[in-house]
């Protein structure tokens, strides 16, 4: 079972803050664009924080799955369409996208105020 | 430079002929299931093929790229929309993803009726 | 150091039990075929466990490895044989494969009763 | 359609030639390794073939998956064998190994003597 | 066997044009970042190709490995130095990395002048 | 936030230890090898570290970015190279590399004498 999202942030936004003041030019620069790309444009940001969530979901990044189902859920994403974009990455990442799918999974019910799973 | 889209879908429409006759019902249900998994829903077919198309390319599966710009050229996708699917794909990806966007946008280019650049 | 394999199991049955009963008809099938992949057939369940396994080592998937070395071990794989699986999917999966043989190897003392390594 | 199996066998000779007389030790002794794990042990050659075909499969590596089709074929797979390999490759490796999937089946095609599928 | 380095390098400048001149932002600042992180600052020029093409080889990406050779070779890297690179992407990145090792073999050949092996 | 580089260490060496001590012939060589890859020869060591750690991040192996983190700053790796070796990995492996450099600049952190950040 993963932290809370809350130790998640905290971690994130610690981390970003030292990699951002620590001078290099590129990465700032990187993270910057992270951010223009789900901004919207011809689609909008829920369609782009859908593309980032099954992204991360083939890629099997937990940590991106995290950043995105939040957003998503603040884009206004519903539980039908959360299990939408899970089957998609599901069918085409493999069995191997499962574990990445509970954890997810656990994060939907985190942020509907359900408590996490217990370890 | 790859193949045209119509050589892609010959070899393509004559492969899966021979794997779906072989006879391995696992093979066949996956298959099956590949197809539901695009159907309309709580989010419609569009969005699917989205998700599909930015899925293949941050895995870089150049003919599952091809097989999703078709199918999203189908449902309407505009050709701003295909940029920004890419761009999502190519910030969440990295430079790795630029060849296999070189040949996505080749394919763009082909559906659109222009002649696919000469190797 | 990973969780021991009963909270592993435990977090997997919990997730599983959320997930399939949310309602999505194309991941209950996926889970459903997952498990179909793995029945006796032209290859006997042991070598499809050890198939999972190495499938599992090389795309350094943690709890895939963990679950496939418990179902190994169910259907008689010896330590030997454990060894050799291992040994391929090193070869073909690199150093990177490395962290991932150490907590599978972990496992694998778990399993013969010896208690897990000390964080 | 990817080459025939000869062109690949004429390509992969030539260059492993070059490639093991460059005088890189480890490079030579990195192959040396790859041969050695696929030498029967606790584990028969045919088992190690298929553990390497799976990996392949998996790891989408056409050269590999040809390699190991073949390898797999000497040591007397069967076309029921080779299928359900291809089936516990395809469930954990999901939809993007279709495009390899069906490269692979067309080598199946090639080493039982029919030609392989026309571009 | 791949296409020749004049040949890439056609197709690449031609949908490289094609792709910066679509008029998508995001697109256009990625292309320029991924110029600006090989410039040389703390580490040289030549110290940074040889990080992508480290990279290019581990992560499989063929036509990133042709371009880092090229420009690995434009920075003095030489044939004793290209082989330890790749004997650490070989290492790292497993047996899977041999087929993209062999195309890495003929690029080096391409650019010393010998005419690249025959399909 | 990951266990300290003590923990790491101390799970790693109990673990190699086991393996090692298994019998597996093929094993053996491969981590002799991997120790070799490492060794000065045309490249010197820190630049063959420099390369272990870039290639480290792509595959998104946070032990792997632990281990070479520590052995690069024994090689004198400077804060302001460290950087530059990251930017060059984020560029090319895009978005999803974020979390796992967050994890190595902890690492980074950590081996300055900085407490790691709290969970």
């Amino acid at each position: 079972m993963p932290d809370s999202i809350q130790d998640f942030d905290a971690f994130r936004a610690r981390m970003n803050e030292l990699i951002l003041g620590a001078g290099n030019l590129t990465i700032d620069r990187f993270f910057a664009l992270d951010r223009r790309a789900y901004e919207p444009g011809a689609l909008g940001s829920k369609t782009k924080e859908m593309l980032g969530l099954v992204s991360s979901l083939v890629l099997r990044c937990d940590d991106c799955v995290t950043y995105h189902v939040v957003r998503c859920h603040e884009e206004g994403v519903t539980r039908e369409e959360f299990l939408e974009i899970f089957s998609v990455g599901l069918v085409v990442g493999g069995s191997i996208v499962i574990p990445h799918l509970r954890r997810a999974m656990a994060r939907l019910e985190e942020i509907s105020g359900v408590p996490p799973a217990p370890a």
